[in-house]
C-alpha cells in the first residue's frame, strides 16, 4: 500500500511536494488542505485528488499517513506542527535556526501524547547542510566549519529592497566570495568577516522618474541587510526582471577542514554543495523522503519529535536495506 | 566512562585509529592486537597501552567496548569480522563492494548469536560516498549518479607497475578527468567511458640499464589496470620518489544530478567531495566515529550486522542530541 500524503498549504513548497510525490512510486497524494477557498485551488495532479479547507483536516485522520506542512516558519509552522502532530505523523521545514530547540520541545510533547512521529526542520539548511556539518565534525574532530550560501535568491533581501520608495520590483542574489571558498579549500583556516564571505547583487526595477542614485544609496546602507556586504545594484526593466530573474535558484557549500596524524600533519577537506534551479522544489523533495521515514518510524513505534539527525539513512529510500547494500554501498 | 577501543592489526590503518582516538575525548585505547611479536610493536600513545598477541583477544572480552578491525579485505576481514563479532562489538572497513552482501550475512548471523553489534564497510568508499549516493538518490528520484576517484594513490595499480621487470619502485595516481566532472556539473548527463572518467599517472624508478620504452609500453598496455585509460609514465629517481611521492593522498567526488517540477524543467546538482592527505588516517577517523555508534547501539539492544545506512547520524557525535540541534541543525 502506498504512503498517503496530505499537503497543508499550497504555495511554491506545497506544489513542490505534489511534484515530488509523482516521482516517488511508493507515495500518493491523498489530499491538499488550504486556507483559501478550496474551489479556487486547482491541483496539478490529474485524477481524484481533493482540495479541502483547513478545518476539514481532523476528519481525515484515517486517510492520511503523513502530513507535509508547507507553511512559513514565522507564524504558520510554530502553531501548525505543534497542533497537528498530536493527530498525524508530520514533516515540516521550520527554518528559524535559533528557535529550533523551542519548536522541538513543543512538538515533541504533543507528538508523544498522540503516539505520532514528527520530523521537523527538514530541507537543505536546516536539513542536508546540517547533516553534513554533523557527519564532517564527527569524523574530523580537530577542524573548522564553513557554510556559504548561494548563488541564490534571498526572499527576505528582495522584499527589503522592494519596500524602498521608488522601487517597483526587485530581486536579490546572495553570492559566495570565490576567494574565500578557495582559501577554505586550501586549508588556510581563514577567519572571515561577513563582507569577506558573501556578495549581494540586486536587480531593481525603479518607478518612472525615481532618483536612482538615492535608491542605490538606500540599498547599500541598509543595516543588517546590506551595509555589511559589498553590494551591487543593477537597474533593469520589468520585462528584463521577468525574463531573466523569475526563477528561485539557490544552493551553497558546507566545508569542514581538519587535521589528523601523530602531529596533526595531514590536512583533509570535506565539501558538500548544492546547485538548485528551484529552492522550494528541492526542499519539497527532501520533505518527501523524510515523510517516508516518518511513516516507517511510526509503524515501528518510534514516536515523538525527530530531526534529520535522528533518522537512519536507510529509512529515506524506497529501496530495501538489502538492495541498498547491493547497489549503493 | 570512556569507550574502550581495541585495535586489531597495527599497520597504517591501525595507527590511524590510534591517532583518531587521541582526538576523541570520550574514547580510550584499551589494547592493540598484532600478529607480529608484541614485544617488537611499539605504540605511539604514551602510558599504559598494552600490545598483545592475537591469541590473547578472547581473554580481553571484559576490557573492550568495541574492536576496530584494521586488517585487509582480501583475507583478514572476511575471517576476523565473522569470528570476533560473536564476542565483541566490532567495526570494519571491508571494501570489496561485490562481496558486501555475503560478508553482511555471515557477520549478521554471528553478531545476532552473540548479542553484539557489528558495523561493516565503514570508511569513505564504501562509507561516506555510499551515504551520499543514498541521500542524493532518495531526494532526487529522477537523476543520474557519478562517482570519481582521486587525485589519489592506488595501491593496487602501484603494485602492478612494481611487478614489471626492470621496475625498482613505483607510485600510481588516479586522477578524475576535469572535463567529465564539468559536464556532470552542467547537468549534461554524459555517458562516460572508463577512459573519459579517469587518467592514470605513474611515477617509476627503473633499474639501472633497464629499457625505459619497454617498461612504458608494458604499463600502458596492461589489461584492466591501464589499457583502458590514458596513462602517463614519468621516470624519476628513487630519491625523487621518496621526496615527492611518499604520501598516501586520496579523495574523490560523488555527484547526483536530477530534475524536478511539473515538467521536470528544473535541474539540481548535489556534490560531495573529499580531498585527503592521508587515505588511511581519514578512514580511521570514520571508523572511530562508527565505533562510538556501535557501542551506543549495542547498549540500546540493537544487535546484529549494520552498515552506515543503518546508523542514525546522532549516534556518531560525542555531542548530545540537544547540543547538536542547538549548534549544528
Amino acid at each position: 500500500m502506498k504512503i498517503r500524503i496530505g499537503i497543508v498549504g499550497y504555495g511554491n513548497l506545497g506544489r513542490g511536494v505534489e511534484y515530488a510525490i509523482r516521482q516517488n512510486e511508493d507515495m500518493e497524494l491523498a489530499a491538499v488542505f488550504t486556507r483559501r477557498d478550496p474551489d479556487e485551488v486547482r491541483v496539478k495532479t490529474s485524477g481524484s485528488v481533493q482540495v479541502y479547507s483547513m478545518d476539514r483536516l481532523m476528519d481525515m485522520k484515517e486517510d492520511i499517513d503523513v502530513l507535509v506542512l508547507c507553511g512559513g516558519s514565522a507564524t504558520d509552522l510554530p502553531r501548525q506542527t505543534a497542533e497537528y502532530a498530536e493527530h498525524f505523523n508530520v514533516v515540516d521545514s521550520f527554518d528559524t535556526h535559533a528557535r529550533i530547540p523551542e519548536h522541538f520541545d513543543r512538538v515533541n510533547a504533543v507528538a508523544e501524547r498522540g503516539g505520532r512521529t514528527a520530523i521537523i526542520s527538514v530541507g537543505w539548511d536546516p536539513g542536508m547542510f546540517s547533516l553534513n556539518r554533523l557527519y564532517a565534525s564527527a569524523i574530523l574532530r580537530q577542524g573548522s566549519d564553513y557554510t556559504f550560501w548561494g548563488k541564490g535568491v534571498s526572499q527576505g533581501h528582495s522584499d527589503a529592497v522592494r519596500r524602498i520608495p521608488g522601487v517597483r520590483d526587485a530581486k536579490q542574489y546572495t553570492i559566495p566570495v570565490e576567494a574565500a571558498l578557495e582559501a577554505v579549500r586550501n586549508c588556510e583556516n581563514p577567519v572571515l568577516s561577513t563582507r569577506e564571505k558573501h556578495l549581494r547583487d540586486c536587480y531593481v526595477v525603479a518607478e518612472e522618474g525615481a532618483d536612482l542614485q538615492k535608491i542605490e544609496n538606500e540599498i547599500k546602507s541598509m543595516p543588517n541587510y546590506f551595509a555589511d556586504y559589498d553590494t551591487t545594484v543593477h537597474f533593469i526593466t520589468q520585462e528584463e526582471l521577468e525574463r531573466e530573474h523569475s526563477g528561485i535558484p539557490h544552493g551553497g557549500f558546507v566545508l569542514r577542514t581538519g587535521k589528523t596524524g601523530m602531529n596533526e600533519e595531514h590536512n583533509h577537506v570535506i565539501e558538500y554543495s548544492l546547485k538548485l534551479d528551484s529552492n522550494p522544489e528541492f526542499t519539497a523533495c527532501v520533505l518527501a523522503a523524510y515523510a517516508r521515514a516518518a511513516c516507517r518510524m511510526n509503524r515501528r513505534g518510534i514516536t515523538g519529535c525527530k530531526t534529520v539527525f535522528d533518522v537512519a539513512p536507510v529509512d529515506l529510500s524506497p529501496l530495501s536495506a538489502e538492495e541498498l547494500r547491493r547497489t549503493m554501498l
